[in-house]
């Protein structure tokens, strides 16, 4: 059964408070009719701070699409290189031992994929698969989990690396101006993570079973609107009513293993604003607590897209509470309306060993594992 | 084992020949210094004919990144339904036993991705795994079939759609110059093709074993350049000679499976361009006849990016001349430069009933093959 180990994250080392945000906006948008309500939508988020890969002064600059998408590509192969090697560490495994590269960013586009930089600078095999994806904004956090989990179930001997670079500062629009997009000013920030999900050995989370599930005819509600000015998020207001639609998909797989969604010892929810995860929380009927590493991400980083449940994933690993065999679920979402959505369970490291493998799933769910031993078939 | 199965193909009714290609060139770029060499290369792609989704006037003008993207959008729209629909049809499942979609994509970018849309609108599941790749451009045929393929090893009885949609012409940049564009501007051309992987029954091809490869140091060979303006196509003039590099990944794999890469019954190659081909042949030793639908694509269709591959399968269903159990390449190459190359066998229909499962693979090579019969984890 796959194992997702212990992620790495990086934030930029430039920052912006929520004091300046509201200053800013303040400023910025002094004349318009609804800035009491911008204002106070804001404030509600409690994103105290967020960083940005580069200062705040440039990054309210709009240099041109082709300019920031060069910044893109400069930040990540100055960033990613880092959060990579951490993860690999966390995961006592090499960039030789890796088979593919699930990279997962909605915030510049390059092509080739930054996954030909890292296998032609970081050392990974010539035969490593590239699994870029740029548009499931995001739920793409959760995605490249549960595709890295795939890749494992077909090759048990496998080792994914899955990499969520966003830098949602290289996507501010000046010229924006609606109520979701002054919101997304004050939302959102910059963020490198990385994990490895092992088919094989490694400590962390046994993932278990994964689902997606498309709200029907939202999708318009999150998106990009394409311009010369490059992408324009465009949130509509009916977004942080999305869980109580979203919350049966959840029940539906929690069931399906034999679980229940309501009583499991942790959650990675992703982190999209502060309703998402007050509302979820009231709806799973769990405690607010059960949300508290989906809540320290937004109100330390602000909303880092893909990388939210790897940080919120991070900070569960650092707390390091959680008794052996504990039960959870890891829930990213994103544009589709998307959930891409996993269980799994708790499977720490005790005396210096793996204990992925000590624990044999044995629920009436019976979680279908294949017991082909082959490798990667390169 | 994964199947296969039938790939549908359709084209756009606007055309442009290559008489009027050349006739282009020479009009709009009269006094260009190298222009004897850019007629010279453009002849030499044997490209009789390629299909456009707008008529060419409106082709040769750029309303702007914005606008052509939301042609893009447009004509995804129009166009996919029945190409999706003939590859249920050809692989005898419905809409609704389809648990994955993987649409590869290089010519528009959209978030939410088209899968998104088309489970909305064309009856697939909610749950329905939304895989979208952009970024792996004419390599993302192969790269569709191998992750089909992978998910339905993972999961047995799963049934992935792949979808390969290109509008090649909506990346037509008419103040490119440089030979490598001006080559392209005669090169490539539009089409929709659609194909689904089956874990369980169907007939086609038993997709065996694949692999992935990444030419070292030639990331700025194949590129995109993100503009205002759109993506820019940049072709390196040492992308023809590739093929001496990519060739032994090519046997590599074979070999890996008991294979020899000089020596199958099948080739579906991705046709790049004429020089592709023919070195391509002459460095596997193998007869010019045996990439015979490949350079049918080629001629017929120019190159149609990820779609190339689907559409040369549809050639070898068509032709349907191979035994059973006939062993054969699909390869995709792009940028990276990335090989995207599986192998297998062919499994066809007789008296009405699949024969995928009436051959086992007994080869040395040693197939891995998850003997769990579980069902997508949803």
């Amino acid at each position: 059964m796959p194992i997702l180990c212990r992620p790495a994250v990086v934030v930029p080392e430039h920052t912006i408070s929520m004091g300046q945000t509201l200053d800013l906006a303040r400023r910025l948008h002094a004349g318009h009719p609804q800035l009491a309500l911008v204002l106070r939508l804001i404030e509600n988020t409690g994103v105290t701070k967020r960083h940005l890969v580069r200062p705040l002064t440039e990054t309210l600059r709009h240099p041109g699409f082709e300019a920031r998408n060069a910044v893109y590509e400069q930040e990540a192969r100055r960033r990613i290189p880092e959060v990579v090697r951490a993860a690999l560490r966390s995961a006592e495994v090499g960039s030789e031992d890796i088979d593919a590269i699930v990279f997962v960013s909605c915030t510049g586009f390059l092509m080739p994929s930054m996954t030909a930089w890292m296998i032609n600078n970081l050392g990974f095999r010539w035969d490593t698969r590239q699994i870029p994806i740029a548009q499931l904004g995001c739920a793409a956090g959760g995605a490249a989990i549960n595709r890295a989990s795939d890749f494992c179930m077909a090759y048990p001997e496998a080792n994914v690396l899955i990499v969520a670079c966003e830098f949602c500062s290289l996507c501010y629009q000046p010229t924006d101006d609606g109520v979701g997009s002054l919101l997304s000013n004050g939302l959102f920030g910059d963020a490198v993570a990385a994990a490895v999900v092992r088919g094989h050995g490694g400590a962390g989370i046994q993932l278990e079973r994964n689902s997606s599930y498309l709200v029907p005819d939202t999708e318009r509600w999150i998106s990009y609107a394409v311009k010369a000015t490059g992408f324009h998020f465009q949130l509509d207001k009916r977004v942080p009513t999305t869980m109580a639609m979203l919350a049966p998909a959840l029940h539906t797989l929690a069931n399906s293993h034999g679980w229940d969604a309501s009583a499991l010892d942790f959650y990675i929810i992703h982190a999209g604003g502060p309703r998402i995860l007050d509302d979820l929380c009231r709806i799973l009927e769990v405690e607010p607590h059960a949300f508290r590493h989906s809540r320290a991400t937004l109100t330390e980083y602000g909303n880092i897209a893909s990388a939210v449940v790897l940080d919120s994933l991070r900070r569960l690993f650092e707390e390091d509470t959680l008794p052996r065999g504990a039960q959870g679920m890891i829930a990213g979402f994103g544009p589709g309306i998307t959930a891409e959505t996993c269980v799994g369970t708790w499977a720490p490291v005790s005396n210096g060993k793996s204990l992925a493998h000590a624990r044999t799933m044995g629920s009436a769910a019976g979680v279908h594992r294949p017991t082909s031993t082959g490798g990667p078939a390169t």
